[in-house]
């Protein structure tokens, strides 16, 4: 069985991180395609990293192996892991960022049940060397997604896991006096600002403030949007947005990664 | 039969966008090669896509499947479309992005006839649902192009078109005295100018102003020019290009996209 | 033989130019996988480029084709060239930027011996017509790339060369003092500054000076290094990196590409 690997990770375009990647995997698994969903997280944010990884989960391969580093603790005490979860792998750091491979409800506690299964990246024989301290996305991650992707058993990488690391579900979280508490979890090329709330959570109603800014109105599309005119939508993979048609919501508020956002009751 | 899809788009690399195309195709077309363009082309630039794209059409392969997403009207009226030409598929919305796919005689009226032909996407059973009104490109461009790529019969993907949007032939626009006019249509990243003028419009003489700046010598290589001069050339694509050898001639100018380039009779 | 490729340029991602290359490889060779290695050299650092491609070829497929394209005096005398070593082909401007093709020893004269053999990029039938005078990436390298991922004969691509641009191999150079002189190669996204000089020139001392700043402290991970201090590292390729902990030392430094390292006896 030859299956595709997708990679995430924030080694961005400088330098060669990503080009060792595949050419580790392409060693392993010469069958195998290899994909890129981002290389453009910011610089050690496992959170987006996560968000990200899930915004393309539902839409891959069921044989995909995802390959996912963002990995600010490399070479410090975190473990390595593969996931098996509908078919599909998911390897990397044991930090959260595999999150999105786990059902929701595994995601509140870490704690892992059938059909979902983890082990720890340890099998010196799937991995290259010398290890790096500081590149295990080479040395480790990327061996065991390409062994992998090439049909090997994930039971041989290393002993079983029964709990993970992980974010809790992106969604607002209530507070007091009726409101939504959120924050910006990824800001796109577009200066779209994407929120933890889910669309579900708001629609039809959107009154919410972002970095200090009102924002009331809620359109479906851009183009349907007043130029100048902050609003709200649900972004394409459920999310609320807050947005500028054709203009850039990150500029006008000044918004940030991590700014919060919270939704009053109307 | 298998066929590659190219991708051409304005994504960035910010976010998982392009990652989320190449997931649907690669789950609908698993042994098709996907291969990129760009996804740098300008926000929202679609001509500048247009152009961009052109430069690709040439070296394509006569089985290749394009898909290009330049999309400021995404949820609006424009369709979204699939053309057949020479062999090839090119898949996006109706605003001109898929110009080249058109004979410069098509492209003056945006009219079809044998053997190109279009057909609009509506056909539900090859779109991803719910479609989000926001990302056309992962919901209805991406599987038709992967379904394309599988050996779909393009009729199957919607009712046929009779006209397209289209853009006309990049070229000079003759003018008063002689002149020819033109823009900047694409800055690379050398900083050199192209231009809309043919180079065969031009040369061997070349006596032009770009964004207020005379341009009067011509050399065949950047190695051959003097530094710190502006000269122009004809690029590899056969368009008029500004440039200064191991310098920018954006940064020298200041010119932008979209600036007036005035030819002028010698 | 089917045999994958892999890029290597200083096209980075705006335009079309790594894009048609993929197209013109693809074209000739539809079966082999395209893989990138980076297209974010600087603009013309062949230096660069050079010391990139050494991190990734020992990682490489062993029937990989590497086609690598920094080429400041593109249409200026210097020779295309494709060089066999190792059961791997190396493709682009003989202008050092293949040095890691070339055992250490042949690196010193540039004088090729067997295993490794060069042959200049001559042969018409190999080549895309007409040639571009800005752009031999596109119209001689990726065919000839592309023809050899196919499995053409080496020598059909033109005459033997016995020498080639080579640059001597990287590492640390003894000077006055017990010295050793180097300087920065490249800064990847993360700040880190990595130097020309060997890890084992160096550990288990670090006593350096880069661009002026003292760095004293050894730390094999950045989780193990306090915040704030600048300390060196050996970095994933064997090279000595100076670093910070969630930092960026080029911020911290304002040290550039080419900026002197030096390293003091104890």
């Amino acid at each position: 069985m030859t299956r595709p690997v997708f990679l995430l990770t924030d080694f961005g375009g400088r330098g060669s991180y990503a080009g060792q990647l595949r050419a580790v995997i392409a060693r392993i698994a010469p069958a195998s395609p290899i994909h890129d969903i981002t290389h453009d997280v910011e610089p050690f944010a496992v959170e987006e990293g996560a968000w990200l990884l899930e915004t393309v989960v539902a839409a891959l391969p069921e044989t995909a192996v995802v390959l996912a580093i963002v990995d600010p603790a490399v070479g410090a005490a975190r473990k390595g892991i593969a996931v098996s979860a509908d078919g599909r792998f998911f390897v990397g750091p044991d930090n959260g960022l595999l999150s999105s491979a786990l059902p929701a409800a595994m995601r509140q506690t870490g704690h892992l049940s059938p059909p979902v299964r983890a082990h720890e990246l340890t099998s010196p024989q799937y991995q290259r060397r010398p290890v790096s301290p500081t590149f295990h996305g080479r040395d480790i991650f990327a061996p065991a997604a390409a062994h992998l992707a090439s049909g090997l058993d994930l039971a041989l990488l290393g002993p079983p896991l029964a709990h993970l690391t992980a974010f809790p579900p992106f969604e607002g979280i209530p507070a007091a006096r009726g409101e939504l508490h959120g924050h910006i979890v990824h800001i796109d090329r577009f200066g779209n600002l994407i929120t933890t709330l889910k669309a579900l959570q708001l629609f039809p109603e959107c009154a919410l403030e972002v970095a200090g800014h009102p924002v009331s109105r809620r359109f479906h599309t851009f183009a349907s949007a007043p130029a100048g005119t902050l609003f709200c939508h649900a972004d394409s993979s459920g999310y609320v947005a807050i947005a500028l048609n054709q203009g850039s919501a990150a500029a006008v508020t000044g918004a940030r990664r991590g700014a919060p956002v919270i939704v009053r009751a109307r």
